[in-house]
């Protein structure tokens, strides 16, 4: 197959974006940043969101911080931050100075779920303390309520008549994503592929309103939590903190008894020994299970908007499913999980090193579900998970490469990058700046079309994707999709997808590529319609019909897609041979 | 019925334990009191029990406390308190020496429950929070134990065979009485009735260490509720504090609220409020059924020690049942009971008053356990609190009364001690020194038989008992034993009783009565078989042949009794008859 003529030129756009993307996300992944969060007393009414480029300046000389060095800040950030349910008809001004009264504010916003929130962070920690101290318990129904207090509060007006007259406008900071085909609109007053690809990134990444939503959920999960194991921390892992989560994804989230764990057995000294007395369990699964079990019930019987608590134990990952009203999250809570902490970093690091890799995985994944490839429903679809990793690994095999490979991240890491977790290596180094910038610069137009032929044209019957080696590999077993699981190199991250989920993929990553070559910068002004990457947001059997016209002029791909959906040709090689003929 | 001819002249020994009765049930209840725990750094061998009488001089000017003083102090002092299961082979000296540097130790006993434990109460709260920064988790198995982090820790020597050595002989405190058949040789060495009930009283009532064992277990159930409830309260009820505890007998405790809803909606100032977020439901109980539900979860898997969770929630009184396998309880947990508290506090009240009512309760209830009357199984049996409660019926009816009316108490009654719960009036005196002592100057001997004429001829058909007036009310509903609530006026707490039990306890009263009035002085020190309450404590039917054809040379009751248990008469007047013929 003939490579496209050229890279289209870096647009402004892409140079204004590339460098915020980097910056937000090493602040704490969004790129619609801190500046947008008011501080004490401050209730202006803000400008309307815009793609996020005015703040790229401010943010620029932020240095990298490592994975572990935000989690830390957010984690103590969410423990001075409380969240409140306010009237629909709202003085923003008035609330903050009530609020001020206990202590600094730091920052704040406004959100609407299921009616008006604000998320308030306080200066200090005991600052809630002071503020607890003062509310009261719901008072109508005394008698009827499980007096557990929480950091959520209620927020009245004594007067709702009088006091309404008072209100004023509210910025209130949007929680999910657009609709696609809100995106589409917005994709074609773009000026290039790139250029869409950023803003397509910019609509869907996680803001860091949602972030700090996101951290609060966990806090609020400790305070069950840390009930009974003051030690304990409940952590985010995977999309909300490594860089690649999307706008409304769930927060996955696990209790880390590390810390109790380290503090073992130090009073040794003398003749004597002294330990605490405690429930013996036959293995440390079971014991997650029981742990699980009771906070599962914690939640769901005194957690204020904790509903639809559902344990699901028994599964090799044991966990407990909740949807967390009051921040709008539908969350999954498992136990220390040290290795899939280890793979959200990996990610961060990659998501930090270059903006192109988030702007590519967020179009990849997003193509992937217009398209039907992936599902919010387990099955046999490609995960996000695997997608995300396919993008990693093209970006790896690019020459010059974009993103180094496992092994290389390991050779830089230092003594205290060294960690071995259940057996198995999950040394890579943490700190960003030691890992040398990529030569490559290829635009995005081009990585894009690039990243369909290459998956396209993949022999996914003989080899597998190694993102250690960065290198195709022979597969293991026979799965029809195999991506080596970083740390765990016996596992198989896309062990579900069956073969016929990959055809599909294949199938539609060719016609993919196909749409990309033939694109016509020239056409596309004229005709006023989807182009570019708004064109592949498009379900390619309800794309208009001169649109579709237009490609079936091409080589008749529908026909030949079409003809390989009606055989169901099992495997890739065949389907290879059948779109060569 | 012929009054017997004179009491038995007080003994020295029922005039040497009268007063420590009294003063050790003011300062906590028990006979055995604060005398025998060690002071800091004493591991002295502690003389081997004795009836209690040599500590009376130390306790006699206690002043006497009211309930709530008691129970203050008591919950406090189990706050500073922890418990060590220490190895077989101990050097109690040594062990205190090592737990002195994390603070000062006030008091400490040893006793036996599945191996040695040491109760330890420290000075300050903040020595437990230093002992447990030191110590560890279980090391052995590191992974597979919750670790939920108590106040129950144990002791090891890390090298038993040379440390062994060094052990000194340890003084165990008793946690349980002895035997009846133990007690009943015991009885036969006294000199007089009296005696003999003061002799069970102090063998059988707590001592001073159970009680400390008592809160303690309260105290970490309370931890549990404090978790997610800081300003909860977990508090004994019933007889562990009543004063008519028996070595033994269940923990009933209950989950106080009380001082959270007090809080409720302080924040009111300006033109807003603020409240909770909080759980509702649609009622008090189901709130405190999930509450109860959730503990219980907690207790169960968490609570080192604590076995056998049964919930108990669909109950009247729901409640969560449990075994506290480090202080060797069975406990019954259940949610804010203030009349329960109420009706403990009436108790400790008349337990104070008077050292012959403890001792006639004592032996009344031994009496009805050896006869079969009462059963710790629920039934249709007499329980131990109706028994209780027609002790004191029948000495409020003595002439001059003994312990005063409800109604008495009520009239002593400040503003302070005004309390109406749920509708119902439970407002009585709290200070026991308003309280004019009884001009009453009958011996035990005397109260002892009176007890069993009163109730063998009580009009059982016609009449209840009612503690409040203090005398013989008509009653309201037809149960064949009807004794008034004290506080829920519309309850009769003796329900659950039928007609045949009735039947059972009153020719019991009756052949009781009528041993006690044979009672040959001169005869029982040449026999050598046991006399007075000794006598009464040996199943009537397997008591010796002698002895039996003695009594049986009476009038034959013997004869009557299974006549009458053959024909199962039904109700108590026909009874009356037949022995009257």
């Amino acid at each position: 197959m003939a490579h496209r003529a050229g890279g289209r030129a870096l647009s402004l756009m892409r140079g204004r974006l590339r460098l915020p993307g980097l910056a937000a996300v090493v602040g704490g992944c969004a790129g619609r940043g801190q500046a947008r969060l008011g501080s004490s007393g401050a209730a202006v009414q803000r400008a309307p969101r815009t793609a996020g480029a005015e703040e790229a300046d401010a943010e620029v000389n932020i240095r990298k911080k490592t994975f572990a060095e935000v989690q830390t800040e957010r984690l103590e950030q969410a423990e001075r931050t409380i969240l409140i349910k306010c009237p629909s008809k709202l003085n923003e001004k008035k609330l903050l100075q009530y609020l001020s009264s206990h202590g600094n504010i730091k920052s704040h916003f406004l959100f609407e779920n299921r009616g008006i929130h604000a998320l308030i962070e306080f200066s200090e920690k005991n600052s809630i303390a002071s503020l607890q101290d003062a509310v009261g318990i719901p008072s109508a129904v005394e008698h009827h309520v499980v007096p557990f207090k929480s950091r959520l509060f209620t927020f009245m007006l004594k007067n709702p008549v009088s006091q309404a007259a008072e209100e004023t406008p509210v910025h209130l900071s949007p929680q999910s994503h657009i609709p696609v085909k809100d995106l589409i609109q917005k994709l074609c007053h773009a000026d290039s592929i790139s250029s869409q690809m950023y803003i397509l990134l910019n609509e869907y990444q996680l803001t860091e309103e949602n972030i700090r939503l996101r951290f609060l959920a966990c806090s609020l999960v400790r305070d069950f939590a840390r009930a009974y194991f003051p030690d304990s921390v409940v952590r985010p892992f995977g999309s909300s903190v490594n860089t690649f989560g999307k706008l409304g994804c769930d927060v996955d989230m696990f209790l880390d008894f590390h810390d109790t764990q380290k503090r073992a057995t130090k009073m040794k000294k003398g003749p004597f020994e002294m330990e605490y007395q405690m429930k013996r369990l036959p293995s440390e699964r079971l014991a997650n299970q029981k742990i699980l079990s009771v906070i599962g019930d914690c939640l769901d019987n005194f957690g204020p908007g904790c509903v639809s608590v559902q344990k699901i134990l028994n599964a090799r990952c044991p966990l407990v499913k909740f949807s967390h009203q009051p921040t709008g999250f539908q969350c999954d809570l498992s136990v220390s999980n040290s290795i899939a902490i280890k793979s959200s970093e990996l990610l961060y690091i990659y998501g930090c090193l270059d903006s192109r890799v988030r702007a590519l995985v967020f179009s990849v994944r997003c193509w992937a579900r217009v398209h039907g490839l992936t599902n919010s429903a387990p099955g046999n679809w490609i995960t996000n998970f695997s997608l995300t990793m396919m993008v990693m690994f093209f970006l790896q095999k690019r020459s010059p490469p974009i993103i180094p490979t496992l092994d290389q991240l390991k050779v830089l890491a230092d003594d205290k990058d060294m960690h071995v977790i259940g057996g198995y290596d999950c040394s890579f180094v943490s700190d960003l700046s030691k890992i040398k910038p990529t030569e490559n610069t290829e635009t995005l137009d081009v990585l894009l079309g690039e990243f369909f032929e290459y998956f396209g044209n993949f022999d996914f019957r003989k080899n597998s994707i190694n993102l250690r080696k960065g290198k195709e590999v022979n597969k293991p077993e026979s799965s029809p999709l195999y991506i080596w699981n970083p740390f765990e190199q016996d596992l198989n991250i896309s062990k579900n997808v069956n073969q016929p989920q990959l055809e599909k993929f294949v199938a539609m990553a060719r016609e993919t590529a196909w749409i990309l070559q033939k694109e016509d910068k020239t056409q596309r002004m004229i005709n006023k319609e989807p182009w570019g990457l708004a064109a592949l947001m498009i379900p390619f059997g309800k794309s208009n019909h001169n649109k579709m016209k237009n490609r079936v002029k091409g080589i008749g791909s529908e026909t030949i897609r079409s003809l390989l959906d009606s055989l169901k040709l099992n495997s890739a090689s065949s389907l290879q041979k059948a779109v060569e003929k």
